[in-house]
Formats: C-alpha cells, structure tokens, sequence
C-alpha cells in the first residue's frame, strides 16, 4: 500500500523545530514574529521545489498548490506554524508537515490525481502574541471583524496590521478559501489530550468539534475578622463557593461520561489569611459533543440557589461554543484508510478548537487525529513519535486521494 | 456612683478623630506616622495639663503618670494609637482616651489613691507600617529581638529605626515597663467583632486570649487542557482543595461551638479557565480558648489522606499561639464593677492579639471590651456609641481604684 515517506516526514519535523527553538526541547514561534517567517520561507522553498505554485490571501493565509485538472476546486489540507510561548514541535507544524508530506509523495510516487491539491497555512492559530485565536481562519469565514483584527496588539504595542505588513505575506483578498475555490479541507492535529495513547489507538477519527460553555459564578459574603467572628455570624464567600463547586460536581458526574467540566480559575477577596473573604468568583468550562447534554449542564448551573451559606450567588457566561460536525463522507473515509492500513481507530470529538472548525461552515472539512505522549500539549514536552506522525500521514494521503476520486 | 465624663471622652474621641482623617468617617495613622507624632503631642500635651508626669522607652513606648505614694509601683492602663490604612476611630485610641480620661476624672474629682496611675501608649501595635503587629510591647518583654525589629522597612524603605530616631519620642530603655515599676495593667479594647453588639452586652470581660494555629496546605495535581483531558485521567488541584475544605468544615464543627476558624486564602495555578489547576494552596487558621480544642482541631488535620483526588496533599505550619490567661483577681473587678454600674457583662476570651498579651507575661494585667457596631474593625465603618465607651471608661476607672485599693 502507498505510504508516505518515514524519512522525510522525520527531516520535517526536526528542520522545522529549529525555528523558534527553545533549546529544552520546545519552540516559542509566535505568529508573525521572525521565527515564524523563517518557517514559513523554508515551507515556500519546499513548496516551489515540488512545483507547487504558492498564493498569500489577505490575511498571510499560504495556499501551495500542485496542478490538477483545469476548473476542478481544489482539495485543501494544513494546519498552523505558529507557536505559544515555550510551545512545542507538534501542535499546528504536524498538520503542515504531513499534508506537505503527502504532497511530495503525491508528487514523487506521480499519483493521477483529477483536483488541486493544496496546502495551507492559517495565520495565527494560537492568538498568542495577537489575539483572539483562529483569527484568520475567522476573518475568511466571517468569524471575526477584519478591521478589528488588525488592530490587536501583542505585549509590545505592535498591532497585527504592522506585522501582517512587514510580514511579505500578506496577498490579495481574491486569494482567500471559497467554497467555489475549494473542494475539501483535511487538517491533521495532534490530539492534545492523553485518549489514543492510554488506549492504544493510533488514528483519531474526528467527528466534530465539542460544544461548550464558560461561566463565570460570585459569590458575595461579608469579610470580618477570623479571630472575632463566630462561625454562625459568617457571610463566607469560600466557603459558599466550595459547596458550590461540590454541587457542580456532584450533579454533573450524573450526566453523560464524555462531559468534560472545570474550575480552573478561582479568587477570593481580600485573600488574607486571617479574614473571611467577601468575594469568590470562579470559572466553569464545561464540553460536550451533544447541544442536549450542554443544556442538562445549563439546567445544573441554573439550579444553584441564589443564596448559599448566607452568600449571594450569580454568575454570567462569558463564552460560548456550539458543537461543529464534520462531513460525514470524509469521517468515513479517514476510518476505513486507517482500517485498510491496520491502523487501530477511535471516534472523538475534539475538545480544543481549530482553524477546521470554522473552515467547515464553507468547506466540507474533517479532521485527523494522532496521539500526544501523555496528552502533553502547549508545552516543551509535547511529542507524538515518529511512526504515529507517519500512520498519521498515510491516512491523511489516503483521505486526500478519496476525495479526488469521489 | 462616680462617673467618668460623657462629654470630656466624646470631645477626646473627636479630637483624636483628627489626626490622620481620611475624610470618609475613618482615619490612616501609621505608626510614627506625621498624623501618628500629631496624636501623640496632643496626648502629651492634654496629659501635662493635668500634672502628669511623661516618659518614654527606648521604643518610644509612652508612659505618662500620675503621682501617688513613695516607692509603689503604678497601675497602668492604655493602648495604641496607630491604625491601619483606611481603619477607624476606635481600634487603639479608645484604651488611650478611656484611660485618660480614667486619669483625668482621678485627678479632676481628686480620687485618693496610693499607687501612681500611669497612662500607656504603646508603639506600632498595628505593624501595618513596620511590620511585625504588638512590636513595641514584644520587644520589652522579650518576644523580639530589638535589633531586628529596628531594621523593620516600611514601603518607603525607611527603617523602624530611623522612624524612631526621627519621631522625637524614643527615651531610654530604663523607663521600659517592668513588674518592678507596675502592678498592673488594664487594657480596654473594641471587641472588634459581632458579639456583644448582637447579644446586647455592655461590657466584655476578657479571661485571655484565644490560642490559635495557621497551617498552609498544599494540593499537587497535574496541568492538563480542560477540552482534552476525560475527568477520569484528571489529577484537579482544586478539586482536591474543594474536597479538603468540605472535610475540615465537617470534622471542625463537630468541636466546641466556640471554635472559629477560617479559610481566608487561596490560590490555583496556573489559574486559566480551560487549564486544570496542577497546583492550589489554601491557608487555615483555627482559635479557640481550651488548648484541648486547638489540639483535636491538630487531630483533624493530621487525618486528612496524603493522597486526595489523586493529588498530593501537604501541609505546614505557619505560625501559631499559646492561649494567654488574665489576672483572674482584675478579671473579677472587671465584671464585679460592670454589675455595679448595672452594666451587662459576657465573659469572654479575645480572638485578635492585643499588646496586653504579651505584658501579661511581665505584669499583672487584664483586658474590657466594649462593643463594635456589626464587630466592623480595620475599616472606616468601625464604630462604638459614646455610651458604650463611657460605660467602658467607668469600668476601667473603678478597677484601677480596685487594683490600687487591694
């Protein structure tokens, strides 16, 4: 069976993790900045020397595309180059790297192919040095306000309108993905979370991507003196936010296993030891594929009482999500490929959010999941191995060469 | 039955109101403060006028006395009159003013008495300038070491030391306080919480001062991506910290009703909404009169599990005090003469420390509280009735004429 190349898919990974290299393992290739722009030149040099013809929209979005027939859309697949601080090797690069990889083989091996077949990058993924994140495959989809984009800042003052311009890769309008222009999306992502390593599965088979929601609760106590207040007196913030967070997770443990929730976020006020504190908020992000399940998680929220141990209770959403499916043909076609290369496969949604997710309200798109050494992810130590990174690429050539033929 | 006077306290309540008014009902008079050396020269000045005689200690520690027989050592009564930021009218001051004006009904009525009646101030009670809190009277009874204290910075990094030297008022450490030189000290104080106000008591007759313990735990988990990481794999810091707090409030309230403690800081990291929190402290600070009950509170804590929520727990004390017992002859005057003015009275133990606590170890002493509006301490909003604190002033008059009498 036609396989990508193990060895120039490792070259790859190594020659790109030079740019932004961190020296302990990781990258710090924030979008735009010059660590950035060195990938994306050797990207643009590989590309013209397997003779792809390389077009920049608007937003620095890179379109690298090998010839198909004449008037045929073409068939896209890509990721992101850019990096979080301290970053790792895999998340955004992979997706690059193997679609780039099953273009050279596509190229090398001389496989007929009837559509264009493009890779691309999407500019600034991570929103970490100009946010928010996805920023550009929001912009083309009509996500975001453009104007808006251009102004953001990055910690030094430089709005993303300067960066885009020094940048050399900022195109034309014309140039963005229309669904008149393309036919297909496939973007291959580490899955960021620890599922496919612990259960052995090398291919992610991703349907969707999770719904979900974010709350931000308060509570309002009165803060009095530790030493003087009997404890029936107290108006405790904490202690209210506690029996809260215990309800929460006592209600939603009912619901559905493959609910995600958490407070990753807590303050209390004035938070000094020796006073009870008047004020505790924290967050709760909650995901889930199922709009239904969500709703029995509003349902939850919803039941908190207004006052717990004397405190006054509210909270207010801070953002939101609606779940995203993938083309159901595509699904298809990245389990069988995987299954015809016994590869083993699960079904999933992806809990993250990615360029895919957006691209998929213009583009049928699917998603191609490989595993994360112990979910390691937006770090130094994230590491998919090399043979995962290759099932993953003959799977991505394979889904790609489905969907020309189909 | 003699009275102190209405009018001469709420004139010195006003008066002192003065220095360092911030306007909103409260006052910010820092130790050595500008505002701190205008009250003291005030005080000074209302304490010669009536034939009092002032000296000061080497950490300007004020002792103004009244004369009374050849070689008896005097009765002392007094407190601070430095404040924290933003705090009130009451906190400190009033055991100065109540005992002035004590000294002033004394020498305007022309008591008799045999021992000298000394007036106290003692400096930077608050530590809310140069920290550590009771420095001054620590220092004479041993508690601190001087040379650390004077090196003590404010914000400003100005020295204890140099505001010492600068404030005019540091005399020599022969006139500190010792059990040669006095026979007793009594200090009233504003309950500074919720108690007395609540059970309409007119005057607290204190025994002592609580024992307390402050322990910092510490949760270690595991940072993972709330989109990514199923609830089974979690290791959620705070989690942990919910369940330990929800375990410490369950065994705690099943000890003496009179226990207080209290949950007054925490913090998560990284503290993200979409990150599992890897690690999260929380402090714990426990007080209570019996030794027996600060010891079963030890109990409980020595019982939470190493492991919670598969995270590592630990824990470490951060500090902690012996319950201080008072003079029980001086605690009987106490409530003997509340009853004979007709006041109501509630034996009870102080929760915050007080200079008092650590004179006690030197000399004879005791503490009267009077109530605190809604036990608002620390803050603008602290406030006492004029009646209270002239049933207060009353109190404090009649024992010292007890103490001298005995």
């Amino acid at each position: 069976m036609l396989t990508c190349s193990k060895e120039r898919l490792e070259d790859k990974i190594k020659t790109f993790s030079k740019f932004g290299d961190t020296g302990k393992g990781g990258i710090t290739r924030l979008s735009l900045s010059k660590e950035a722009l060195e990938a994306r030149e050797e990207f643009c040099k590989r590309c013209r020397t397997l003779g792809m013809e390389i077009k920049t929209d608007d937003m620095a979005n890179i379109y690298a595309t090998i010839p198909g027939e004449e008037g045929l859309p073409a068939i896209m697949s890509g990721s992101h180059m850019d990096s979080v601080k301290q970053g790792g090797n895999y998340d955004g690069i992979l997706g690059v790297l193997t679609a780039l990889e099953a273009a050279e083989t596509i190229v090398t091996e001389k496989i007929k192919h009837k559509h264009p077949i493009t890779v691309v990058v999407w500019t600034n993924e991570e929103g970490a040095r100009f946010e928010p994140a996805m920023m550009s495959s929001g912009v083309i989809t009509g996500k975001f306000d453009k104007d808006i984009m251009l102004a953001s800042k990055d910690i030094e003052g430089i709005t993303f309108k300067e960066a885009l311009e020094a940048s050399g890769y900022m195109g034309e309008i014309e140039n963005r993905a229309t669904s008149e222009k393309y036919k297909a999306l496939v973007e291959l992502h580490v899955e960021q979370g620890p599922v496919l390593e612990d259960e052995k599965i090398d291919i992610g088979v991703v349907e969707g991507v999770c719904g979900m929601i974010n709350y931000e609760f308060t509570f309002i106590g009165q803060a009095d003196h530790a030493g003087t207040t009997p404890m029936k007196y107290r108006k405790d913030a904490l202690y209210a936010a506690v029996k809260t967070i215990q309800y929460l997770h006592d209600e939603l443990d009912k619901l559905d296993s493959k609910l995600v929730y958490t407070t990753g976020k807590i303050s209390a006020h004035p938070n000094i030891h020796t006073v009870i504190p008047d004020c505790v908020k924290f967050t709760l992000d909650a995901r889930h594929q199922d709009p239904e399940v969500i709703s029995q998680v509003l349902d939850i929220i919803n039941e908190i009482p207004k006052v717990v141990e004397k405190c006054e209770t509210s909270y207010e959403k801070a953002w939101s999500r609606n779940t995203v499916r993938f083309n159901p043909d595509f699904i298809d076609y990245v389990e069988k490929n995987a299954k015809e290369y016994g590869y083993s496969t699960k079904k999933m949604y992806s809990g993250p959010g990615h360029d895919a997710q957006f691209i998929t309200e213009i583009i049928p798109t699917t998603m191609i999941f490989v595993p994360s050494e112990k979910g390691h992810s937006h770090c130094e130590k994230e590491f998919t191995p090399i043979e995962n990174c290759l099932k993953g690429a003959n799977v991505l050539l394979q889904t790609i060469l489905d969907i020309d033929k189909n």
